[in-house]
């Protein structure tokens, strides 16, 4: 019952996607004699907290109950007061919590203060899937680096694009709806100049029906080739575009992209590019907690070799295009050898009504 | 129950897989008062039919017992005697019946000639299982041309080889191994000229503790480049090797071939390279009713844009090796758009240990 329980405060922190950041995603559920008493997840930055929110929610004793909460109760003052203060208030008698904290200066500083009070605690139910919902606020927590996705869709033989560089579509509709949810959960979309000039994509998330979130454009554009009419800029003021170029820039080029309203980065040079490593540092700096990199061949293979790639999602196509000279997901010079090949754990796999989605974590180091 | 008696009978039948071809595949379970009271499959062509194979287990009365049978019951005589013959003299009670014989001049007349002895008969349980069991069986006996699966392994970016030519390994070896279980069930490997210089392979069966199938070879080679020093060629008094070329090959090295066992196929050329329907066509003729394609990009293209290909075998390891020039499945010219790729129906994924296969049928017409 731990379990389905837990399931459940999960499945509540994820109504927070796209809103809490930099924030985790956090749901809370009250169980007093095998009942749901209350349900709360943390909705937005600065708003309460999954286990206040739930807590709030009760207008009787809960002395008897078992709260599940899937992140370690926070017990530092932040824009609200700690949730172990809160929860020791309440009186309840126990609490489950799927992961401890994973900031290793506090991690079990909120646990500890609740036993000290009493309180019985239980730790690492769902421990797992708890801690990839926070993937992304583990990762900036620890590293003050963005978590990065690469999100790519391809043929059944492994082409983004036909030899002549058609792409639309790839993927059938339910998917590409499926890219606009992860899209929302994430902080910022970095593509490559390259995709600009082909595409002029728009970068927003469109969910029907649905508040969403926005993410920061990154364009990854070493000679700043961008057009002042790319749709990314002509949509700046609206929605943030930063663009990532090298020193060797055009000044003239970047005054005017500035007076535009979009946010020039000037990242260290690696043969005459960009380097995804330094820019992925200052996005990190400027805030940014994540990245789903919508790159070409060329960006993927850089960014691969860079190290900053933490997770793929790969969406494959039942088609076969065929072509020596068609596009794969990840091109650039590429290993030499099998044996030196950048490995995918943790796969798992999720059918969509004709796609597959295939999605793991590049091994590190 | 009727699906978990004929699951039974559809997994006794593959215990015949490499051994009943041209014959179908057929497993049969005799079930009385709900217990199984014999088991029988088609062990190897020429052998008992799985109904005769079941019926002479049992050393008493069959007449209240139920038979299921993956296939409908013969009703001609062949090699054997017709199976529903030995049922009728049975006196079983009922028959419940997989699939339809999927030669439409016969179809339906086993089941009628039971019925019409009084004998209750079910068809249709587990029929699409039934159906992909025999898909080797069905295909050739309707159109005298083999089934043809194109079988690839690659990385996840799609690539079935680095820049450099590696490809040792991309899978792990629990995946490599079901590859012979594949060859196993297939008449012939086929695979490019570039395969056999590149890797100089022995394209047989290796399972461990078993008897096994090794399949005809069938190396297509336009410019009879094949050296005779070849292991293909070396091995061809053990395991039959068909090289197929076009009226071009110098007819010298063509009766060297001949003399060292080697049967030589001449095929209509298409762009001084071998049709590949036409050599499906003519492999259909010398009764391989199986093809299991192991070729390289050049070849998989042209078999596809030829229309011999009736299902894909995917073998994809979590591995990403990038490169530009590096090697992928189908190459070829390739599909200008991807409204134009070929299709692949019908999809299943197994996961191994750590590759994934994903399976499909290509859509004909």
């Amino acid at each position: 019952m731990d379990q389905h329980y837990m399931q459940k405060a999960l499945d509540l922190a994820k109504l927070g996607w796209g809103k809490t950041r930099p924030n985790p995603l956090v749901g809370a559920v009250i169980v007093k004699n095998g009942e749901v008493i209350a349900e709360g997840y943390h909705h937005y930055y600065g708003g309460d907290h999954a286990e206040v929110d739930a807590l709030k929610k009760v207008n009787f004793s809960v002395e008897e109950a078992t709260m599940y909460v899937n992140l370690e109760p926070c017990s530092h003052y932040g824009k609200t007061p700690p949730c172990v203060e809160a929860i020791i208030k309440s009186n309840i008698k126990k609490v489950v919590v799927a992961l401890e904290d994973p900031n290793p200066k506090v991690a079990g500083n909120g646990i500890r203060i609740l036993k000290n009070h009493g309180i019985e605690v239980v730790t690492g139910v769902l421990q797992e899937e708890a801690r990839k919902l926070n993937e992304i606020f583990i990762k900036y927590i620890l590293t003050q680096q963005p978590f990065c996705i690469l999100k790519t869709a391809m043929t059944l033989d492994g082409k983004i694009a036909t030899y002549q560089g058609d792409s639309k579509w790839i993927t059938s509709e339910d998917a590409r709806e499926y890219v606009h949810h992860i899209r929302n959960r994430v902080a910022g979309i970095m593509v490559g100049i390259s995709t600009v000039l082909k595409d002029n994509p728009r970068l927003n998330t469109r969910i029907a029906n649905k508040e969403v979130n926005h993410p920061a454009r990154i364009i990854i554009d070493s000679k700043l080739r961008v057009p002042v009419d790319a749709k990314v800029i002509e949509t700046a003021t609206q929605q943030t575009t930063i663009i990532a170029t090298t020193e060797k820039a055009p000044k003239e080029k970047i005054n005017q992209l500035q007076r535009l309203g979009i946010e020039v980065m000037i990242a260290a040079e690696e043969e005459g590019k960009v380097n995804p490593k330094d820019i992925a540092l200052k996005l990190g700096q400027r805030g940014i907690d994540s990245i789903l990199l919508e790159g070409g061949g060329t960006l993927n293979y850089s960014a691969l070799q860079s190290g900053i790639v933490d997770k793929i999602m790969y969406f494959i196509a039942p088609k076969i295009i065929g072509g020596r000279n068609a596009i794969t997901s990840v091109e650039g010079e590429g290993k030499d050898l099998i044996k030196d090949a950048f490995t995918v754990e943790d796969i798992s796999i999720h059918k969509f009504y004709r796609d597959i989605l295939i999605e793991g974590y590049v091994r590190k180091g």
